[in-house]
Parts: C-alpha cells; structure tokens; sequence
C-alpha cells in the first residue's frame, strides 16, 4: 500500500469519479451485486472509460483491509504527501502572491485516531485550507480508514509530514504567520482571535491537546466557548468550528475592504 | 436496556464520575486489571459512595453490547427521554422568561448513524442547547454507541422524541421561534442568518438532507461555504459550526446590547 492507494466503499468512491476521475487508476469491483449503487458507479466508471477488473469479495477485502469496501474499491494514483521544504515553497509563493485570500495552514500536533483525521481532512477541504501539517511519527498517517472517512479530501488536500512541529511553527513565524493554538486552557475565545491574518491553526492530540513545545510556538492560544458538562468536543468538529471562523472574518474583512477601497487612495500591499 | 442505562468505557465514565457522580446507580468493573485508569475509576467511585460490582469480561460485554467497555461499564438513573408535551412546556417557559440567553433548540431530520448522533449530542451539550428533537421513527435513538460517543452528553442533555417534525415545527413557529434549516442548495449562507433570535436550527440527515417537508416548515434555508473537492461536511461537524456561529452572533448582540442599553431607556421586551 505505499506507491498506489486504494479508496473503498460506496460514498468514497462515487466521490472519486465525480471529482477526480482523473486519478483513478482502476476500479476493482464486485459483479453480479444485487446493489444498484454498485452498478450505477461501474457504469460511470465505464463511461469514463477507467479500467473495471472483476474481483471476488476475498479480493477485495484483501485490497480494502479494515475499510468496509461494500463491493467496490478504487485504486488511485497518489500524489505522494509532501515534505518540509515543498511545504515551504508552498508557504513563500502564497505570501508573495497578491491574489486569493491570506494563506490558511492547519496543523495537526499528532492525531492518533484515523477516523479522527478523515474527519479532519474532509474538514479542512471543505474550508479550503492550503495545506494540512502533520508530524512525520506519532500521529496518525494516511490510511484507507483515514481515505474512506475523508471521502475523497485526503487524496486532494495537499498533506505534509514533518519531523518537527516545533520547528516548522518557528520558520512560518519567522515568515509573518500567526500561530494560533487551540487549548481550554487559554485566556480568550476563539473570537477575540483575528484570524484573517496568513495564519496557521494548531489543534492538539486527542485527550491531551497541544504538547508544551508546540504551545510555546503560538503567538496566540485561544479557546472555545463550552457551555455544557462535557469537557471538550472533537477534535473534527474543534477544528470545523475555528477553520469556519477564520472564513467568516475573511469574508467580513474583505467586504469591508472592498468597502474602505472605494474611499481610499490604492495602498501598495 | 430500557429502564436503567449504561455508560461504557473509560473516558465516558471518567466524565459521568466527575460531572454527574450522583446519577451512578452502579458502577461494573473488572477487578485485578493492569490499567492504572480503570483503578483510578474504582478508587474514585468508592470515595463517592458508588456500589462497585465485580464483573468478569464476559458480563461487562454482555452489559455494554458493541461498546469498548475497557474494563467498565457505568449503571445510571436514566432520565427518560421527553416527549412532545414536555418540550412545549420547555420552550414556553424559556420564551416567557426573561433570563438567559435566547432559545436555541437542535431539531434533527432523522440521523442514521449513532456515531454521528452521539457526536451531535456532544456537541450540543457543548454548545449549551436547550433541547434536542429527534424523530420517534426512522432515526438512531439513544443507545450504548451514542452514549460513549457523546462522552457523557447523551445523559445530560434534553431530548426529545416526537411524532411528526413538520408538526413540531409548525407550533414553533406560531410560538414566534425562528426555524433556521440547513441545506446545500440554499440561496444563501449561515452568516447572513440572524441566529440571535429564538431559535430551532434544524439539521438533515446523512447523504440526503432534510426532507421535503421538513424543508418547507424552515422561515429560512442556509448554506455552509463549501471551498473543496467534498460535497458535504459531516453531520456533527456541520452542526458544531452553526450552533458555535449562533452563539458568536449572540456573544457579539449582548455586547451590543449593553452598549446600547446605557445610551437609551430601558424598552420592556
């Protein structure tokens, strides 16, 4: 499972063929299912003309491993996750180009569970993050389980491991990023918090939140408002919840900079 | 499972000792076991006066069905369930009351997947709702899997089962509560909603949204911004960002309304 990747399951892998049919290399599918689903996706494959190989459900439980795979799996071309300097490059082209909104990392200091980091990924995508940073051991890393919960975002969302999160958070403060950390802990909201700035968000492990080297990053540690008697939320939803913020500040910021430009004399930026 | 309930797994029953210790009838534990958490657990609920049951693997599994009970399982008072007349009751006296914040009800149009729905619930619970209403039929209702996902939520939380949704919220809505739905194909986003208002948010289920009918009792139809590849953001991913954008909106009005209260007389609301 290192060079090509397989995404299994129904949702997954309609998914794939509406966005990406481009990346499937071929799909490996369960004939003579009694599950139109099935073959409504077989036919779609066909018109798209990406090989179809015929595979017992052995096979393909083989091939899916722990993911329920539901009679069909695709094995897609993988763009191979990023290192530390291709995530650098990333970073310095973003902040020199004028166009588009401000750069948006998201770093994830070691989530332990797949499920969690599909969930994440799938996030992420949605909110249109520019890249998801990971450490390189002691997290979670891309999986099938992780393909099949991100239905469809951990094959597209560019994704970098690094061998120290510490010292990634060092150089993108050193390049004018914000670094803001997520923990209960912190004096002030997530909404007392500008996030229209480039920014990288940093959410924490499962249970344990942000390790205090990865703490000590942040220019800012902000919290979310909790209300009830449980004492924490999802890391997934966690994160849906600041990643959006940060999307409405930039929308609110950007009408009223669209606003201020009509009054104002143009500013070189 | 239908009088008493039960709590399985670590995490959920550390929370249920330290929040709501006094709705433990009984705690189910594995003695001599290596885990230093689940003696901790023990010890605990011993100081709290807890009745502690030795119970081998076999009957712990028996108690906790698919649950991970890891060594214990957690016996509570349930609180049942609401019902239709109860929730009424509910919301007319939080409308009629002048304190707190405004109404904010959770209406789900039928979640299937008990993972989800205990994500929900936590969420939720977080967010500080004042009830959650669920469809009698055709939808996951509470079980040990919504329990543990919901990390103590599922217990704590109002919820309500009712008949008819549409029916729910049509005497919402002549009580002056403003239905706010969610949907991928609305005209416009949850930020341009005024979510300070009473409120039902009311969310669809999985894969197909809301249903027809529960769409046309909505006043309004709101969009997440998607900006990727997937189509859709997960359930209780997508509701944690609209409960957390009313409760900014509602953080960001009270402000407001101090400021404002200081200028002016005082208005009888």
């Amino acid at each position: 499972m290192s060079k090509s990747r397989f995404v299994a399951g129904l949702r997954a892998v309609e998914e794939l063929l509406v966005n990406r049919s481009s990346e499937v290399r071929r799909l490996y599918a369960e004939y003579r299912t009694p599950n139109p689903r099935v073959e409504a996706v077989i036919a779609r494959a066909g018109e798209q003309g990406i090989e179809i190989q015929p595979a017992n459900r052995a096979r393909l439980q083989q091939i899916s491993g722990e993911v329920r795979h539901q009679g069909i799996v695709a094995e897609i071309r993988r763009t191979s996750s990023l290192d530390e300097s291709a995530v650098r490059t990333l970073v310095e082209k973003r902040l020199s180009g004028a166009a588009g909104p401000p750069l948006l990392l998201l770093v994830l200091d070691g989530i332990q569970d797949p499920h969690n980091l599909g969930a994440v990924l799938r996030t992420a995508d949605a909110a249109g993050v520019d890249a998801v940073v990971v450490p390189r051991h002691g997290a979670a890393g891309l999986s099938p389980t992780v393909s099949k919960v991100a239905a469809g975002a951990a094959e597209r969302i560019p994704f970098a491991t690094v061998a120290n999160i510490g010292k990634t958070l060092a150089w993108l403060c050193d390049y004018g990023v914000t670094i803001v950390g997520t923990s209960d802990k912190a004096g002030k909201t997530l909404y007392d918090s500008d996030l229209a700035r480039p920014l990288a968000l940093v959410m924490g492990r499962e249970h344990s939140g942000l390790r205090k080297n990865v703490m000590e990053r942040c220019n800012e540690l902000v919290s979310l408002p909790m209300h009830g008697t449980v004492s924490s939320l999802n890391v997934s939803v966690a994160t849906g919840i600041c990643l959006y913020e940060a999307l409405r500040q930039r929308r609110d910021r950007s009408s009223t900079d669209s606003a201020t430009r009509l009054a104002e004399p143009p500013v070189l930026r």
